[in-house]
């Protein structure tokens, strides 16, 4: 198991964490099996999609930001309850098969952490199984 | 493997089942792993999110409420296709990932049934994966 | 690890991969353990849903088509954003209990490839961890 540490720079944001999930697995020696990406926190998460084109991640957040508001009557005083359903609508990990050691990402996709409440300091923690 | 055996009070519910998957968790006596969490409903689902303010539960079902509404010119003639898609949006099942025989969620998190067509007796199954 | 070769047939479709899956879990001789089903694609994701009424589908598909909708100012500029961002919303794997060698399915529940941006041809990941 291994923490990556992620500083995230505005409230909302898709980083890249490709690179780093892709190393955490070389570390663990597993050559078969899966690895499962966490967010433990709750105004935040992790999806898998495209890593090509940056209008896409753009897309996304603009998309949710339509249809949870942020500000829209919620009873949650903190001011941040869109990201909150956000959370729960991305997931909270993603998990990935492991082939030869490598994440089996398909070509054009990458993991990232969806950050709805930031700038914040996050952990995300990869977790591999297998042998 | 354990199966969880909840009953649900309303139409629409956010269950915390924490307590339930830390038990099944140690009982499985592994230390170090991943716990997948799985509803085999199809009008309920599995969500992490805040653990504190109620009222972050009551605001996640509102929205969802507000964006699949229960009468929307549904083709399913049951009267619960609303159930259906929210279950789809918040996924069937939660992966965490388990350290030291704990469930390694962030200090906010809780697990939840999410129940969308109750009052019903609902199961969860709870497989425990590691050493 | 298995690969599953699927080709859809219109833009969005639920295609039923059950028997499928069910099939890699028997060749693999795991009886205890979970399944997990990925999929490597940035347009198309995994769900598990009713397997009974054609009509769930169907609704499924048109309320995310109203929530998401195919032309609505993205920046993204491949005519598609509206597949990533259900696909996100979906998520790109489904992770299934076995017992006995079966997945613990609930009575109503298959899996399903989501398409949203076919037709194409399409490739499932069923990874079958456990002893």
């Amino acid at each position: 198991m291994q923490r990556l540490h992620i500083s995230t720079s505005t409230r909302e944001q898709l980083l890249d964490i490709t690179r780093e999930v892709a190393e955490a697995i070389a570390a663990s020696e597993v050559a078969e099996g899966v690895a499962v990406v966490y967010c433990p926190h709750t105004t935040a998460g992790i999806t898998i999609n495209e890593n090509a084109d940056p209008d896409v991640a753009r897309d996304l957040l603009e998309t949710l930001r339509r249809l949870v508001p942020c500000d829209s009557g919620y009873r949650h005083c903190e001011g941040n309850s869109d990201a909150h359903v956000k959370a729960t609508m991305v997931g909270s990990s993603a998990t990935i098969p492991i082939e030869n050691g490598h994440p089996l990402l398909g070509t054009w996709q990458g993991v990232y952490l969806t950050e709805f409440d930031g700038p914040r300091n996050r952990t995300v923690i990869v977790t591999v199984m297998g042998s």
